[in-house]
């Protein structure tokens, strides 16, 4: 009667749970989430079938926030990608400590394919070969993932000190506070690849 | 006399614990820290002043095998940085754990500055002005650290599954073996980088 109610295990408990592990120490393994969950290791394996799921579990969670734009043909193909890029970003920016987790798994998560199907079919409409579209989303996510951590990184990214020579002492004055300082780099940085692979589709 | 002999504590031998550390788990805490050499915190401070100093020694292993081209005024400035921007991927990709702990710390490290300096070098005399150059290290960084994520993906990205949408699968199936793929994929992704920003020197 006077018992606190136990919240009864879930794989919603266990994703947050393994969320709250790797975004303190930078990973999770089955002991210390038991130990977390106050149960035994086996008791998770009533809910998950292992460590996998658990990272798919994971992916799902840094990739709930990103929304695909409606499939409009008449759309440049550069805006349709330039939207999902920023959504993915704004996605993964929150878990900036779970993408070399991320990155380490085969990807098998519905929210995931549904995202790579709309780049590989926005991709393909622009005249993109197959080996092509593999490449421009591989560019992709090499760009919006390294800068999800830079949207993390520090206010001062740099020490100021002795070795800074005149010429990035001049670029470091001219950055603004963050997070603006890092939504405008990303956004010059998507021009800029998007500007490179629209000279590509244009020969 | 039978006694093994025990290797004296050195930032040496703290700084490939830590690593050994955020390798195997995604971090490192100076009592975890001291666990693994078998000594008590405290003597850990007679080597380090402390963690952000760690960090930065991991740093430094990270980036000991940037190799930077010589300064040479008569190349082509995206020859230069595409060299080190080559010599960067390779020497991150050896530690991908480490990447969001360094991200998440503020750079205090000869060897980075006298990178970025080298990068900030080129692209001043590439004709950009110092805050573009500031976004044009950002946008580098990020997708050199993304790539360096990449090339430790597994060889498989993908499990292959009915969702895989067929431009996706079209493309997928276009991919070939690793390291030979991320490679590839890093070239292609350079190549177009370097082409949107030469449209921006050339206006």
């Amino acid at each position: 009667m006077g018992r606190p109610p136990v919240p009864l295990l879930s794989t919603e408990l266990i994703a947050g749970a393994a969320m709250d592990l790797v975004s303190a120490t930078g990973g999770f393994t089955i002991p210390e989430l038991a130990r977390r969950l106050k149960v035994s290791p086996s008791s998770l394996y009533n809910h998950v079938s292992g460590r996998e799921q658990i990272v798919e579990l994971l992916r799902e969670r840094a990739m709930s926030e990103v929304e695909l734009p409606d499939d409009d043909p008449d759309r440049p193909w550069t805006e349709t990608v330039a939207e999902i890029m920023r959504s993915y970003r704004r996605s993964y920016a929150r878990y900036p400590r779970l993408i070399p987790l991320l990155t380490a798994h085969a990807v098998n998560s519905s929210q995931a394919f549904t995202m790579y199907n709309a780049l590989a079919g926005a991709l393909t409409r622009a005249g993109f070969s197959a080996a092509d579209t593999l490449r421009v989303i591989t560019l992709m996510d090499c760009f919006v993932l390294g800068s999800a951590l830079d949207l993390a990184a520090p206010v001062e990214p740099w020490e100021s000190g002795a070795e800074v020579g005149p010429e990035l002492a001049a670029a470091l004055a001219t950055g603004g506070p963050k997070p603006d300082r890092a939504d405008d780099a990303f956004e010059f940085g998507l021009a800029v690849v998007l500007r490179g692979l629209a000279d590509l589709t244009d020969r």
